[in-house]
């Protein structure tokens, strides 16, 4: 039976139909098992990955009181987690302990669309197995590798010396100026108190100018802008 | 007394002391009433700024258990709705049916960022003035102007030629490709459906080019990438 989600679990959850199908497409030799509330109005969609992919099927509401406090929730697919390593020759993502896993979820959308497929993150940091993450990720990622670290010197004695750009209020050049050297890094601190100062002297510090009108971007966006801005083809 | 928001009433409602904060500073002339909760710690800050602007502060729960499922949430304020027109002179950003409060606010947020003004709504539509955009502005809404309009006719009519950007996957042009011209519209669809087809005859359309590994970018992250590609200085 299915329990309320918890960081030491083996296993999390997809809550929601499209999230749920869009995990039996990509990685379908991860899920456990699917379930169905007596709600779902066409189940043929669902069952039939299911059935391609020999996994069993179970109609019940009760998963559904535990697990999703969403009204328009009608599938849940149960998965194992993944234990990756980076790819130090490719482009990442680092946040740096990111504590709201809608946000985290985004941030990993933004990276599948821009062609960065490694996330490391600095505990520490929301779970990014979390259901919400995973919900709000859109199932980015089932599509990407993330690892995550005690320190910035346990991730740079993993991957290497390479290009560093953290993102900070406090740095000179900004995203507009800076000059991208591949591979590299982008850098995000947390939502509320962005990267401590010491992260001046890591890389290539970069700003994205915006008006005095608003203290900060929220995290997100900011991550993505610079996403675009790096990773975008023309 | 407070009552549950409804989209009619003359007023609305900050939920949170910074916002209520920042609602104090710069539009202290809007503002009716302030309650704070009788768990506040430190009530000076704004009470300070209540006295300097004669507006009434209210130690009371009550409009805390009405008004606000937020735990941390022990200041709000009551202020009255205010009816812009848009300064035709300058960029606007006009938003078709956008449904979720909470992106709305962030959009605001991130204009207010990048220096635009002036926001056009095409209903139907989220209510700006819901708590949720309001908190989800970050305060940016008290900085904006913005008005509703039932079609794009309508908002044409009001505010006159001007260079036009529909953001859609069918466009051809990129945004790294397109050239700005100002004063101009950014146009954005609805969080599901994007823009309708006849928008590909609405000025330049463009599209964000982002991979297939993800369907399309989070609504306020494309408007953000946007924002920041017309509007951010070097």
């Amino acid at each position: 039976m299915v329990k309320h989600y918890r960081k030491e679990d083996k296993v999390s959850y997809t809550l929601g139909t499209t999230i749920t199908i869009e995990l039996l497409k990509n990685h379908p030799e991860l899920v456990e098992m699917v379930y169905y509330h007596s709600q779902l109005k066409d189940v043929e969609p669902v069952a039939a990955l299911c059935r391609a992919h020999g996994i069993d099927l179970v109609q019940s509401d009760k998963p559904f009181n535990i697990l999703s406090q969403k009204e328009n929730c009608f599938v849940i697919g149960v998965f194992r987690k993944s234990v990756f390593t980076l790819d130090s020759t490719k482009n990442h993502v680092l946040l740096v302990n990111p504590s709201n896993a809608g946000n985290l979820g985004t941030i990993l959308r933004s990276c599948a669309g821009f062609g960065v497929e490694d996330v490391a993150i600095i505990t520490p940091a929301v779970d990014i197995y979390d259901p919400k993450t995973v919900r709000s990720s859109m199932g980015a990622l089932f599509n990407l590798r993330f690892h995550c670290y005690a320190t910035l010197e346990e991730y740079l004695a993993e991957v290497g010396e390479r290009a560093m750009y953290p993102f900070m209020l406090k740095a000179k050049k900004t995203l507009k100026e800076v000059e991208a050297k591949y591979p590299c890094t982008l850098i995000f601190g947390n939502e509320a108190t962005g990267l401590p100062d010491r992260y001046l002297e890591v890389g290539e510090p970069v700003i994205i100018r915006h008006s005095n009108r608003i203290d900060s971007l929220n995290l997100p966006i900011a991550a993505s802008i610079a996403l675009f801005q790096f990773f975008s083809e023309k």
